[in-house]
């Protein structure tokens, strides 16, 4: 048996149960997001403030997915919300079958939007479907504008890029609108946010879009 | 044949080849780091910084690890210095025998140091053996103080943390010392350089570090 093969196994089973949990979302008319970035691009901050804003619009629940430490989960738990962590001890990615025994751990009914935090890492997350609506892929400004040119199978799987800490912008050499540019031109259909986690901007578009998203359902 | 099995199987003939490149480097008495982080952190900004600080007191070359592009090859050459790219073409972490072949493309006669930039990802490349001396983490103050805690194994593989952006640390909420407390919790024997290459902070002592290293073989 050759690597090849063993990974294309590990990559059919993977497909087959995100294809059963895509069903269970739309069975209970729950639009599910994967959120993918660097380490510390601002997933947890985008969470955080997506609850502030929407908790009293829709329903949801989060799966928190870390190499180690139950620390964003903590973060989620504090506003209220249903959260489950899974811990990878070292993988580099969430797997499928991880978020279904996940989902084991929620009551979903009456849940409308379902945010998978995905681990740190530009690479590995986007060969693994979890039964997502939609991939959702974080550009922060610190990281320069250069980023998708040189990780573009996310940014071509994801079809919603944020770009997150617009506040920092004027003190970076990094040019919003080449790290635009360079996006779309690796996926021309990015729909494109620009937030601050900080100050808030661009939160609104973003949660409108949501709650758009779960009412077409 | 499990999964297991193969990637046992991989990682031992890495570790095979990662110790012919160190006996390698060490009969030519060059000093080797893998410089890890996660993307965007500004391991090409430091790679450039140290050539512009060092070029006259040790001579270099650097290997260029991206999953896409050789963007950060051209910043190198432009400096003058011998530089090899090696595009992964979507692998997540540079193994030992793209190494070896990249090393046939530079004449290491007279080299003092090797630096090898491995491709922007926290977890993958801390299970890959490069045959250097001593892998070097970079972790940006605009990631968060938290990034030793949720990727430890990085943390405690590398025996040189440094800290990059300080210039952008007025202007966030992560702590410094949270951020050094919490890698030495993880690996109490880390070395920390805090730097800014915008402003060329720690850049000296870096500077001054490895060429101490390079003195002592």
């Amino acid at each position: 048996m050759s690597i090849l093969t063993v990974e294309r196994k590990i990559l059919e089973k993977n497909d087959e149960i995100a294809t059963s949990i895509r069903e269970l979302f739309q069975r209970h008319k729950i639009f599910a997001i994967n959120l993918v970035s660097s380490p510390g691009s601002g997933k947890t901050s985008l969470v955080e403030q997506t609850i502030a804003k929407c908790k009293n619009k829709f329903r949801m629940a989060v799966i928190e997915g870390d190499v180690q430490t139950d620390l964003d989960a903590q973060r989620i738990h504090a506003l209220g919300i249903p959260v489950v962590q899974i811990v990878t001890h070292g993988a580099c990615h969430l797997e499928a079958n991880l978020v279904r025994d996940s989902l084991q751990n929620i009551n979903i009914a009456g849940i409308d939007l379902v945010i998978i935090e995905n681990v740190g890492n530009l690479v590995c997350p986007a060969g693994y479907d979890l039964g997502e609506d939609q991939k959702v892929v974080i550009v922060s400004t610190t990281e320069g504008d250069d980023k998708p040119l040189k990780y573009p199978a996310m940014f071509r799987r994801a079809s919603v890029l944020i770009i997150n800490k617009l506040d920092l912008l004027p003190h970076l050499n990094a040019s919003l609108e080449e790290l635009e540019k360079n996006a779309l031109s690796i996926n021309p259909s990015l729909k494109i946010f620009k937030t601050s986690c900080q100050t808030g901007e661009g939160i609104n578009e973003w949660c409108n879009w949501l709650e758009l998203r779960i009412k077409k359902l």
